[in-house]
């Protein structure tokens, strides 16, 4: 097995759909050139995060899974050999649309797709207008350099997306997100709430014995201050690496999965879990 | 409802059981008076940690859930009017053994009891030579203060038991605790160990959107050396209190449940889990 080595793509985005795609595309080269081989987007980097208000006329926005941001991404993934994690806005047809991300292999083709399943309504964040959730479940890319989870934004409050995806064989957990800050949030809450969301991605590290990498995007949209700051935690939950609040960056970050292997080892959690006691997770709260 | 605040007791162990259980009910008495009242001991306190090695002869240092600890945590919990969580080596009868937390309500009557779920082994925690695996499931207990959720130990790596407790309605999550150092581990790995306990835990605040306080022993016993460093976590994941490495130490840690509501309202994430996407959780492995 080659050595996994995660790129994140932290960027800004404009109105200009084809600028944004352009400047990805050569953030991807420049990433693959400095070793990278498993190269990821941040969440919706084709457009502005456009969640922010609930407008039918923002459906616009929305490409098949052949569509130009797609096809960008597969001849990224070509043009350098390395695998793309790219994540968009899908229209599926039958008016239906996800929030979506692909893998593509490092030949260009499609290893497959992940359907955002857990999906935000909140002021600024109105994506249950916008998105159905997830019908695909978990998903895990066996890639040539190591076996991938890809989960998006959301989903990264959620234990039991991490745990279902490293128990298909997951080394490396990957969100695309976009979070920020509110304006009128900050000041009160907006340490606390960059701590809490670091924090819970670095607990499914360890919890699941992995790697996680979150890929945010920055810059002020509206009201809302993207908070960047994308990172990667070893299975120990130490964050290795992690780029600036307010800058773009590329982050080439390579994963040890002999460490990994061998945190899973020396604590063997995945041993001892109580499956005969676990069946109550389906149930929407226990009284 | 009144004010929940919690009272840590971080101490150490010696091999007298009676010596341990009087220094213990001396630290409640002073937890109550500096306001404490719900009052947790840390795991096994009335022993050293005996599961460094596998001994049958060990098997003397357990006891039934009315025995001379049970006697003791209940005459505390009456004595200073507060709720006492106090960690055992229980002997149920018929040769099974349990590590087992007790819950005592402030007129010294037993609330209920928790079973270890999970169950540790591994070099210097030798813990399935002794413990049958708990059989009560998850447990929440109405306290007057607040509803307090009761874990041990090795539960602490699990969101699994994080969450089950905190969908039958636990604010606050409360985990016993023995975790040290082996000499020969420590250099290489000490700190990053650490790390990863106190992560996992605070994700499982954020998670979950609760206070996760963790109470661990000081003191070197054998080749391990007890890490101390007793914590509680408010919902942000935020550390909030901490007691020393290498020292005793009584932790005062006032828990703000409105703060907990109102973190449940800006991330709802119980609102979206995807209770029909989990039934995998079940499974050992997916393949």
């Amino acid at each position: 097995m080659r050595e996994l080595v995660l790129g994140l793509i932290q960027t800004h985005a404009t109105d200009n759909a084809a600028d944004n795609r352009a400047r990805t595309e050569k953030k991807i080269a420049q990433a693959a050139q400095k070793g990278a081989n498993v190269i990821c987007t941040q969440e919706l980097f084709a457009t502005p995060y456009f969640c922010r208000k609930q407008d039918p006329a923002l459906f616009d926005l929305a490409e098949p899974i052949d569509g130009p941001s797609a096809q960008m991404l597969s001849k990224a993934a070509k043009d350098n050999g390395v695998v793309v994690v790219g994540s968009i806005f899908e229209d599926r047809g039958g008016d239906v649309y996800h929030n979506t991300a692909l893998v593509f292999d490092t030949d260009g083709s499609l290893m497959g797709l992940y359907r955002k399943m857990h999906i935000p309504q909140d002021p600024g964040f109105e994506e249950k207008f916008y998105f159905t959730e997830g019908d695909l479940g978990f998903r895990v890319f066996d890639t040539p350099f190591g076996k991938i989870g890809v989960l998006i934004c959301w989903d990264q409050w959620y234990p039991e997306a991490a745990r279902l995806t490293a128990l298909k064989g997951a080394q490396v957990l990957i969100y695309p997100t976009a979070i920020g800050w509110l304006k009128e949030e900050k000041k009160e809450l907006g340490a606390a709430q960059h701590t809490a969301w670091e924090t819970v991605q670095r607990g499914h590290a360890v919890a699941n014995g992995c790697y996680v990498a979150a890929i945010n995007r920055v810059g002020v949209e509206g009201d809302t201050e993207f908070w960047g700051q994308s990172f990667v935690a070893n299975p120990y939950g130490e964050i290795i690496a992690k780029a600036p609040e307010d800058k773009e960056d590329i982050l080439i970050v390579p994963c040890d999965l002999k460490l990994q292997k061998d945190f899973r080892r020396i604590w063997p959690f995945f041993r001892d879990r109580r499956i005969d006691a676990y069946a109550d997770i389906t149930r929407r709260r226990i009284d």
